[in-house]
């Protein structure tokens, strides 16, 4: 799509095209205008105009990268992760669950964040929105299996029939104390949930496998 | 407030009163027509008659019992996991925490406990209906506490900060299943997720706690 961008631009060739494509401050301003206008105004009552306003571009600089309001807001949505959640490479699964945790909570705590995760409630399971919140885990996934891969090959895990479990309990238990305690979890208690992960809680002279 | 109940209605003691009082199948009755209710009209516009309509009583008899409907909202709900949500005292932690799995599950995935979850994210998180839903949290967690405890008087667990975290990783994971995949967990990966909780991820060469 990129590639096709930059064709489309250099035939058209006019110099706001160019600046669009070169500059990506163009770019995360729209993406942090709609985040924005998504957190206030909600996805069904977004409009593409509105964002081009809050950001103070033309409609049509929108419109031509992201046709509709379903890809602008999937751009952006995946900007908030694609920005926080890298795989962070500690050289230790824990350290890397700890850092992964860290970005979650740092989503979660943001203002932006908050609010989306307000929408994304009030709009429900079934929403729009809340599809294209879902059709991301697969990108998302892609960087929460990195940290996966790097641990079975330090020998940390044994290859298993559902390798993104550790990821998903950590996120899994950050938005539900969000969602049931409207609490973010706090450094200690982020590290002490990783360690549950990783060691259980059962003492150790208890551990026999079932 | 059982108590204060009988003694009010010994004192008014008509027919329909001594009814509502000796009466479960009335109760239950007006508590399933409550989630029925709610499940279709959502708290905001549930109206008490309506519920009382559907239970085929007067109204009064709602009102006498919960005055408002807060009150019989709140009761309905907490009649849904005091049902289900027994302390299991299967005599492991493994087998309780199944059992709670299942009963868990057992809720989400009747159609009942499937219209209250939309219903209550599409209320939002600071809806009065998810207040009241966090209220219940406390009555709920007395019967959790009751596994963690057997659990650390067997010896399973030592005595710990967070006594509650393995209930609430399961809950959390079990939610955010149904959340962000829309999957209801099936036995096989509830028995996985369990020893996950009691035993950890990582290999057993690898567990020096940091």
């Amino acid at each position: 799509m990129q590639a096709t961008t930059a064709k489309r631009t250099a035939k058209r060739g006019s110099a706001k095209t160019r600046a669009l494509v070169r500059g990506e401050p163009v770019v995360r301003g729209i993406l942090a205008a709609t985040l924005e206008e998504l957190a206030s105004a909600g996805y069904r009552a977004l409009r593409i105009e509105d964002v081009a306003t809050r950001a103070g571009v033309n409609k049509t600089t929108v419109y031509r990268r992201w046709p509709t309001k379903e890809d602008l807001v999937r751009a952006a949505l995946l900007s908030v992760t694609d920005e926080k959640i890298i795989p962070p490479n500690t050289g230790s699964l824990r350290g890397d669950l700890v850092a992964l945790g860290r970005a979650i909570i740092e989503i979660q705590a943001s203002p932006v964040g908050q609010s989306l995760f307000h929408v994304c409630l009030s709009e429900g399971p079934d929403s729009e929105l809340m599809t294209i919140a879902r059709s991301l885990r697969a990108v998302q996934e892609a960087g929460l299996r990195a940290i996966i891969e790097a641990a079975v090959a330090r020998g940390e895990l044994a290859p298993s029939a559902d390798p993104m479990l550790p990821c998903e309990l950590l996120a899994a238990y950050l938005r539900h104390k969000m969602l049931a305690d409207r609490t973010i979890v706090d450094e200690a208690q982020l590290v002490h949930v990783v360690d549950v992960i990783l060691l259980g809680v059962l003492r150790p002279d208890r551990r026999k496998r079932a």
